[in-house]
């Protein structure tokens, strides 16, 4: 695989100045066309220790404006990073749209290294599938990724070494680590073989640049970046998602059924007294399980989702009043800031992972996704439908990790809900509750349960699984809320 | 002080139930009215420990909306924040406008932690500058401050941890530290009363609450943030920042006469052959001293401001050049993002202070509240008036935190700029460097330059230095800007 780039190929020093100037310069005028477009670059920077990974980053961000360019390495994961699921770092160093990341190894660096270091086969692949579901989600979401693999001989890697280290300037460069590796070159360059079949895929390809000459490797690099960016940026921007006309026809036909909803039986409720009862002995088990799953740095993220009106609010009160205040934090979920916005769908979310042992209450979450943005036409057909996958990705991610994933979907009787928007109005401090929106929403009420049919359907899995929690009475589906996220902490703790 | 607050106040359950009632209704509209208003509050709990702080917090969180309230607790300090200046992880935790910020103990444990164990009365005094300078610049900027100091008297504590102690789901609550410190009761109480009389200002007051009774506690401290919270909401908003009519009339009497630009030496220049072997010898002497830099752990954050199109995009760019690339960072702000505009000026520019090690090149900064926002009329005349003192105590608690602060004016004649902007124009790949608002800065060419002569008589201390670069000459620049930070930084690796 690697045969085309040990051929010692050279750049003179004439050739690259006269082609330098106009790269730079067609570089520069596709970064300003990019400022305004609509999706992100990734340029990520793997290969052989020595080749020019970091070197030719830098030649990128000297030939480009480095405002708009990050470009970020990735050593030992910090303390903040180590409490998080592993891809926590990379999703926080996404660049937003119409800038360009510079990634140098980032998520290949563990499996090339855990696998050379006598990782098992299946765990390599493993890891590769995790990398082939992550990248191609990012492309799916319009992002560009431009890979280099960055080559060197195994001779060619010692002369390397030999050279920088008589460099005064450069020998901090080569590590006893690199020494080592190179004693394994083989093992490394088989591994890489073998990770690059995999994860060469059509929207996140390898180009496998030689690296003995800097000029020959930058202008390659630069040449390369600027074909994938002038290609990108000259197909049609994706068609900008729409209102759907007509819902209910793009619903799926399990839904056409009676919904999952249905079986729920809304008659029950729980007394005053027994519900007073209950909410101690709730409060005080839900306190000790949470104070054991701090002491063991483990933590809990519970979305809550429902109709409006349902008792979100209520049932996330209860269960904050039984934490300690400073390890739990509620995270409302409306409209995206402009911030948000310019990144994947999925990028506010990860940015609110808990650190260990903290509780995070997520009141609306991504299930935003295959909801209001699929109900209301925000999200394309593509896009919603793809979302399940995404989704499952995601939590199994954070179930992995050992994080508590509760989910609960809080469901009450379309007459119910009336009673209460009628309460609503009529209650001079409740009236800023109830908006036109939430009208609105009333009336697409079909459309809305077949969506959470088949959301439940698609994302209830065993590390994840939906609880129903039925609403109609609000202290029923407090109690539920609160049993539910105990018994889960009490599992683990 | 305390005695006040030693009285043994208590309420009954039922005049409880009676007040509970009508207070949770109120601090819910109250909290839905400030949804829409233009401020944040603030509610800090310090005191003694057991008197309630936590308890409390959780009790406000129960009445009103958690999901509009963050409730922070700060115990040790994390790797990330330890390699910021102290305040940064208080700027980070800092509510949005609209929303209320919990915050527990917070920036007033350490001063007095360190004054009980032994800590010289001056550095407590200076400790306690630091607090009132820093609330005060937040309650001009609008937010609403309200302390609570939690009292218990000494015999008071030691009934409460024993009957916590008794108690198997609150017995966690007391620790061996908890018990050593009652035992140095007088000690704190002493220390505690110096705190408050300095630090008890109008627009940020405390209220001494005593803690005994957990009714008699939530309902003061319910019932003065609520009064506290009606009062500002009727007080009318802050008049909005407009464009000044007659800026040049609003400028310091000291920018009448020569500006501080006047004296520098346009014509310096560097030859061809020159620049580069200067370019060369700083770019190797500023990546050793990064290096060096970075194994100290020492940051760099650089800030630069200038005249458009006077060169500070390629000034960066060569420094960027000469650093690893892992390391170094550049910021480009434009106009702040929503979540940003949602906060105080300066939050935006600590999130993005560096950590242990890293360089962070500021395209534009805080000075734009001095500059831009002064001349367009974009902050009011109190705004940027008082803006000078908050910039330069936000650079001392930088440079104090051993952070590296260089910050250069990059100049050019009107002459040179006008050319620059006609070859802008005419070159095509640099078109777009050139905007509108361009030629209506240069428009504003005396106000801008009264506006930095009076920026760089307030701003330039010994911490941190301005430094004023020619910039008719690219080369002269480059060389000039390298050069300062280089040898800024070898001074201290």
């Amino acid at each position: 695989m690697f045969e085309t780039a040990e051929l010692g190929q050279k750049v003179s020093k004439e050739a690259f100045n006269e082609r330098e100037t106009k790269l730079r310069t067609a570089l520069l005028v596709a970064q300003q066309e990019l400022k305004g477009a609509d999706f992100p670059v990734i340029v990520l920077f793997g290969g052989v220790d020595g080749a020019g990974k970091s070197a030719t980053a830098q030649v990128l961000n000297e030939w480009m404006d480095p405002r708009w360019i990050t470009t970020r390495a990735f050593g030992e994961p910090t303390q903040e990073e180590r409490e998080r699921p592993r891809y926590w770092r990379f999703w926080r160093e996404l660049p937003p749209r119409g800038s360009i990341g510079i990634l140098l190894s980032a998520w290949y660096s563990q499996p090339l290294l855990d696998h050379v270091n006598g990782g098992k086969l299946d765990a390599l692949d493993s890891g590769l599938d995790e990398i082939e579901f992550f990248e191609s989600q990012l492309a799916a979401d319009g992002a560009l990724i431009v890979k280099f693999w960055m080559h060197l001989g195994k001779n060619a890697q010692k002369k390397r070494f030999k050279k920088l280290e008589k460099n005064v300037h450069e020998s901090w460069r080569v590590t006893e680590v690199d020494w080592e590796h190179w004693r394994r070159y083989n093992d490394f360059v088989a591994a890489a073989e073998r990770i690059l079949s995999r994860t060469s895929t059509g929207e996140a390809p390898w180009h496998i640049v030689e690296g003995a000459d800097a000029r020959y490797r930058s202008l390659r690099v630069g040449e390369l970046l600027l074909a994938a960016l002038r290609d990108r940026l000259a197909r049609p921007a994706a068609p900008a998602s729409r209102p759907a006309p007509s819902v209910v026809a793009e619903l799926s036909s399990a839904a056409e059924g009676p919904s999952i909803l249905t079986g729920l039986d809304l008659s029950k409720k729980l007394e005053d007294t027994r519900y007073k009862q209950e909410l101690r002995r709730w409060r005080a088990r839900l306190n000790l399980a949470h104070r054991k799953a701090r002491e063991k740095g483990i933590s809990t993220l519970a979305v809550f989702e429902g109709w409006d009106a349902a008792g979100k609010g209520g049932a996330i009160r209860r269960i904050v009043s039984a934490l300690d205040v400073s390890a739990a934090r509620v995270y409302p979920f409306a409209a995206p800031t402009d911030e948000e916005r310019a990144h994947h769908y999925l990028w506010r979310f990860w940015r609110h992972v808990p650190r260990a042992g903290d509780v995070a209450l997520f009141d609306r979450s991504w299930y935003g996704r295959v909801l209001v943005e699929r109900v209301e036409g925000f999200a394309r057909k593509d896009e919603w439908e793809r979302a399940y996958a995404e989704i499952n990705h995601f939590e199994r991610q954070l179930a992995e990790h050992g994080i508590v994933l509760v989910k609960c979907w809080v469901h009450l009787s379309p007459e119910e809900q009336l009673r209460r928007f009628h309460e609503r109005e009529q209650t001079p401090h409740k009236h800023w509750k109830l908006t036109d929106e939430d009208w609105r929403n009333r009336e697409n009420w079909d459309a809305y349960e077949a969506a959470v049919h088949d959301m439940v359907e698609r994302t209830s899995t065993g590390l994840a699984p939906w609880t129903l929690v039925e609403g109609n009475d609000k202290y029923f589906t407090r109690i539920k809320v609160m049993k539910t996220l105990t018994e889960r902490l009490e599992k683990v703790v």
